[in-house]
């Protein structure tokens, strides 16, 4: 329609939909990849990456007209699987009967996303094309081949999707007035694997998220469809345990086998695996602006790098995708508003996410340790069953709530943590807890916080 | 004494001032500075730049055993001289009776420590020597010099010294698990002067900073030997008014007409400086680690770039420079313990400087804007006079009282803010502010939060 072209820098799901959102609008659309299409090599053989998709993810997609034929490709987890020390395993669900996140191949949503793109005919898709520049001022990029061979590629505008690593965010270093933090964690991680049964089924509950939660440290483990767990070991790098001090193969099958005990059994390889890999990074990127000129701007983990405890990273990309198609339609295609715009939507809930999820290592890493921490959560419950309209759990606002924006679930979910240190303050509240007054000294609070009938 | 070698870059004060500190501590100290030696150049000739220095750069200064013969080339600021939009001055004192910020050039204290260093048989100093490169694991720097000749340095230890553009910290961007943050602030500044008298006497009071504050910017004054003023304007980079939408000269000069109508004649070229100069950016710099591989550290502007609005960057450096040099007496020279106990004492200070600094714009750019602010100023004041054991003001803490760590500082400044908050929700306090029972209920809720007779 407009005879506007956009370049996309990155081919991965970000890319691929936004890429998707562009085209559907009537742009020509370059996405430009620096890694061989899956499709036609075998990068992603032989192990399986998944990740989490949860309402944001699946309500993003269907905005931009995406069916949910990827569902069928998602195992929905009902509950955290936690695995204590001795081996017993307690089920917490994630929110009401049928909530669920989903553990999808993230090698599966690309090419999904990316064979959907190729039916585009508005989109045309280079891959082995690394960034080597970004003019910000005209968005001319140029991409280097795996040939050797340059391309200077023109456009009106372009869009840094290149993931956590971003080279566009990189570039944008050399702008005025860029501000950029990065942190890392004190957590480094490495992927471990659980095969299939001979029989291709699944060596623990499929329709769960495993946790073994030992608060400094923990393992999780998410389902694939063909049978096997992708595992994730988060510990610290340096100190007592860590990546650093377990040195001897000794002491790592001890670290296992007194912390894993149920897990090691089913592990591939874990301490071959944990003494040949080096560990990676958890690290957050937060820049601003997220827009230059009314040119170029990024999206994704581009934008908001952020860590995985939250299983919300491309939920986020995908919202930030969403909101973008939606202003493409209210701002009636004027970029010169819809880069502002897009910024002021997503900047705080990037924010917010980041926030969030830093946060959640606690919880998560400390999910059968602190009892009080447990009998807060179950006080929470309790009183969210009985006054849905007063307490949405700040877990469920995140995970299950697609309308309330991150920046919302973060501010309310700081005033629920105030009314909960003032019930969990009550004198007898270990022994009460259940008792009447417990409930209604909570629904007063929270009346006052949020207004009744809210 | 010990035979160790140490590299330190950066030739400003605090690069200066480290190294007289190492080596009268006995080390070989090779003192590496990009810029042409100021005292045999022209470099500062024509511009005065001025900086503030209070008790904790004049403590650090005599720790490392500095005469304070700089005093003498310093000028003592005892208010602040708050010129309202009508012309009318007010003075508000900046602590007790005798209590000064002093007002410094920046260039003379740079000069003054050289000479000293001059002075020191283990010191060597290398002007127009640019680093190039530093190895983070050997201390080996590498410099170019203006012919362009490389120099390779070997050293035992080295030091960034090299101030908020830090050149030793950018090559640490390469590090696995520097943590960075880069933030700018929305106002950007330009430097103006107020001559001198013909006699050289000063045109405006001499021992007081004065300030223009307008709320969303700010003018400020600060006074030098030569009968002159350095100048600052603090605006917003961009939105109304900004450096951004003021470029006819008739609006210019209308802005500084009606904002600063009793500066305006003694300001040098204000309207023709604003329109020629680039605004320059105000930024924080924030980083993890400040020391590598016990071999390279961070220290001044180069760990903590902070803004100018509590002037307190060149105290903090001076700081940074006393604690390092106590470290290798308490530590015995053994640097495997000093460097990390350098940066588990200093971060937190640099961090809570840098939150403190950032904060204190809005108190000097409304100094004489919010009556309740005013008001809330005068209770505190009067209180911290009664009881000025239970209370010293934030104010007085950063700038007057050395011993306080400014983490300490920060952390007391927020509790007295919210018992201050409290003072100020009684409900009359507008009219009542001097009555008995505001001091009495002050007192009370002092002392339940810093307790009878701290």
């Amino acid at each position: 329609m407009s005879g506007k072209k956009f370049t996309v820098v990155g081919g991965g799901p970000v890319g691929a939909l936004l890429a998707i959102s562009l085209a559907r609008h009537g742009y020509a659309v370059g996405l430009y990849e620096g890694r061989p299409d899956s499709r036609r090599t075998s990068i992603y053989q032989g192990r399986s990456i998944n990740i989490a998709l949860s309402d944001r993810g699946w309500t993003s997609l269907e905005k931009i007209g995406i069916s949910d034929a990827a569902r069928k490709q998602a195992i929905p987890m009902y509950h955290r699987a936690v695995h204590s020390v001795a081996g017993d395993i307690t089920a917490l669900p994630y929110g009401n009967e049928g909530d669920a996140i989903w553990s999808v191949s993230r090698g599966g949503i690309n090419e999904h996303l990316l064979d959907i793109a190729d039916d585009e005919p508005n989109i045309e898709t280079f891959f082995e094309h690394r960034l080597v520049d970004i003019d910000f001022a005209t968005a001319t990029t140029t991409f280097r081949r795996t040939d050797g061979d340059e391309a200077v590629v023109d456009a009106d505008y372009a869009f840094g999707a290149d993931g956590a690593y971003s080279k566009v965010r990189r570039l944008a270093h050399d702008l005025p007035r860029f501000s950029y933090s990065q942190t890392y964690m004190p957590q480094s991680y490495i992927e471990l694997n659980i095969p299939a049964n001979d029989d291709g089924s699944h060596k623990l509950e499929k329709n769960a998220l495993h946790i073994w939660p030992r608060k400094d440290f923990m393992l999780i483990a998410l389902p694939n469809t063909d049978g096997t767990f992708t595992c994730t070991l988060f510990l610290n790098h340096e100190g007592e345990p860590s990546f650093e001090s377990l040195r001897g193969r000794a002491e790592v099958e001890a670290f296992f086998t007194s912390n894993f005990g149920d897990a090691i059994d089913y592990l591939e390889r874990p301490v071959e695996v944990f003494l040949e890999k080096t560990a990676s990074p958890l690290f957050l990127v937060q820049v601003f602006p997220w827009s230059f000129n009314r040119k170029v701007a990024l999206i994704g983990d581009a934008a908001h790098a952020i860590v995985p405890f939250y299983g919300q990273g491309m939920n986020c990309g995908f919202e930030d995708c969403a909101e973008l198609d939606g202003l493409i339609d209210r701002l009636d295609h004027d970029w010169d508003r819809i880069f502002p715009a897009y910024q002021d939507a997503r900047k705080p809930n990037g924010d917010a996410i980041a926030e969030l999820s830093k946060r959640n290592f606690v919880e998560m890493s400390d999910l059968s340790g602190d009892k009080r921490f447990q009998l807060r959560k179950m006080i929470e419950a309790k009183f969210s069953q009985r006054f849905p309209a007063l307490w949405t759990p700040l877990y469920s606002m995140v995970t299950f709530s697609p309308d309330i924006p991150y920046s919302e679930a973060l501010r309310v979910g700081d005033e629920q943590n105030e009314v909960m240190e003032q019930i969990m303050a009550l004198p007898n509240i270990e022994c009460d807890w259940d008792e009447q007054y417990v409930m209604d000294r909570l629904h007063e609070l929270a009346s006052a916080t949020f207004g009744e009938g809210q």
